[in-house]
């Protein structure tokens, strides 16, 4: 049986390409012969685009991507302060509007601590937990605004927007992957404060839970979160959060479990709708770019993601493997990029 | 000289009774003596009140706790849960309601590592920082709300409001702690996503910069931002946040240098129209409630930051030295609330 994916590409800017080289080459490496191929579509997204075209994603090129299976992303940004992108919102206008066009509700972070990764927790236990971050709503939808901008008297605002629907969905998800893993789920917000959005996620967390009552349910504060992330990180299994404070609790994660150079994410739309979409957690680090300094494994460990939204278990548990032996058989010896990229590709291979 | 300030005490819940008593008892021992002495008025708030007559927080208590100098807070909030408590919001209608009817604009929260103190990271280094977080803004507002509750149509918004007034005045406290420091600010904000809010505190922070070329300043996402906070605490002097932002931040904070039995806070209105008000920041852990587990060190080292903004610097330096003498003395053997009080108290005496 073979079977044929159309991928799209798009490698960014700063580390992007390059990390993106060496997630490809595993990909290529580990489907040898699977009957599994990609065909890759390449594009040109970013920083760079934007200051040779100004366009950051045209409606064409949106519909091009829509019209792929997946999406392998690198990293995007300029370098900080770059007055040539000062007019252009990088973040919003391509990351951020990919994943809202593509219905992203789904943004899957799993953390774990490989064997011989140093956390710059004295005594960080098990770690391994995912997170399950919406994607599509909260404080994200950029809607909001200000009025008299520049004056003593100006006002901003920004609006988190939440809905059963929205909530509902990515909720279901989480107890899926609860009911897969060790049965532990937590949701997290702020709904001492937040009142209106944390009362909706809270009672749609407590409706869906009825319907799962293998799954142990827990609730902590976004603050309490923090402190149990760097006292005891062995106590989760998943976690549900909105769209902010997913992004947070998942930098802090990647921070105690070895650094953003090993944090994986998928941007998922279950449904199948649109492509999902799967990305290193780091960005861009245009002060390391072209530089062979990069880590690669986690736009590799992105892979493992995508080839599990395939379905093809087996590659993706043969992805991790390899990494997880890379990992444990790092010296501290520096690395080029390509010679990560070129030893994790050599072990899936085997 | 003598002069004597109006204390407004509110114990509050849980194990607020029990670290207000330790907290009182070294304000009387440091100032015995002195010539400053505290007159103090004891308010029953919380939910134990709320229990008992339905109110959290009347016009008529707000105006009495509006006739005194400063406040000593212990914490609020019952057994998460309890049906009874279903309708009130204590943390909303008492916490917060006080620090915005104050106009507790400065939330400030100092964090150090004290020597003896464990870290649950292996290298936290030299933790010595302060967060000035916004007190009276940003999502903490409770603008917002809610259509077709508990329908599968629900919207919840939340609105984030930020003025020019409100940022500025705590952005101006911000730089002055920092030139009475090592003069370092860090503003922390999600400037890439929260374009509108972002805007309006990096160009805040630009102009205010203008003035204190002495102090150099550095911007991080939230997200990065606690990555820092648990791989690099020690660059850290001055950080400068919204509400929420500082909220998460603060409790990850006191997680890497101790944990919150040791974080103290101050609710401040810098130009003194209100009183200001000084709590630690854990809350009413209901669980170990009269049970002499808490430690009172972080109400205790409340009542030096309540002093050091009363002017009285030698008596602020005398709690502290004292704090720090009994941390480093501490030999792992448990001690009840008061015998960690007293110890203290002893300590200040000397
Ligand atoms: C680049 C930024 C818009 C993005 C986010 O905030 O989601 C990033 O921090 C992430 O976590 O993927
Ligand atoms: C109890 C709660 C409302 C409060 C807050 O969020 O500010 C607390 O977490 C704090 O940090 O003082």
């Amino acid at each position: 049986m073979s079977r044929t994916v159309k991928l799209a590409v798009i490698p960014g800017d700063g580390i992007g390409p390059e990390v993106i080289a060496e997630a490809v080459a595993v990909l290529d490496a580990v489907t040898e012969g699977s009957g599994l191929s990609f065909e890759k579509t390449h594009f040109s997204l970013g920083a760079d685009r934007y200051l040779a075209t100004g366009d950051v994603l045209t409606d064409d090129d949106l519909e091009a991507i829509k019209s792929h299976d997946a999406i392998l992303l690198g990293a995007v940004g300029g370098v900080p302060g770059d007055p040539r992108l000062a007019g252009a919102n990088i973040e919003r206008g391509l990351l951020l509007k990919l994943r809202f066009s593509l219905d992203h509700y789904v943004n899957l972070r799993p953390t774990t601590l490989f064997p011989g990764i140093a956390s710059p927790l004295a005594n960080p236990g098990d770690v391994d937990f995912v997170v399950v971050r919406e994607g599509t709503e909260g404080p994200y939808v950029g809607n909001g605004g200000v009025i008299r901008q520049g004056t003593p008297h100006e006002i901003a605002n920004e609006v988190s927007v939440n809905t059963a629907y929205g909530v509902e969905r990515v909720v279901r998800y989480a107890f899926e992957q609860a009911g897969q893993r060790r049965r532990k789920l937590t949701l997290v917000h702020k709904t001492n404060v937040l009142t209106f959005a944390g009362s909706l996620w809270k009672r749609i967390v407590d409706a869906v839970a009825a319907e799962h009552p293998d799954v142990t349910v827990d609730y902590l504060h976004v603050d309490a979160a923090t402190i149990f992330l760097v006292t005891d990180p062995a106590r989760f299994d998943v976690i549900v959060t909105d769209n902010l404070f997913g992004d947070i609790l998942t930098d802090l994660a990647a921070a105690i479990s070895g650094g953003i150079g090993l944090a994986a994410s998928g941007n998922i739309n279950p449904a199948g709708a649109f492509p999902s979409m799967f990305e290193p957690v780091h960005g861009s680090a245009p002060d390391i770019a072209g530089q062979q300094k990069a880590d690669p494994t986690a736009a590799i460990l992105s892979t493992a993601l995508l080839l599990r939204h395939l379905g093809e278990k087996e590659l993706a548990g043969r992805v991790e493997q390899a990494v997880t032996a890379d990992l444990a058989a790092r010296t501290g010896a520096a690395r080029t990029t390509s010679e990560i990229g070129a030893a994790i590709a050599a072990r899936v291979a085997q």
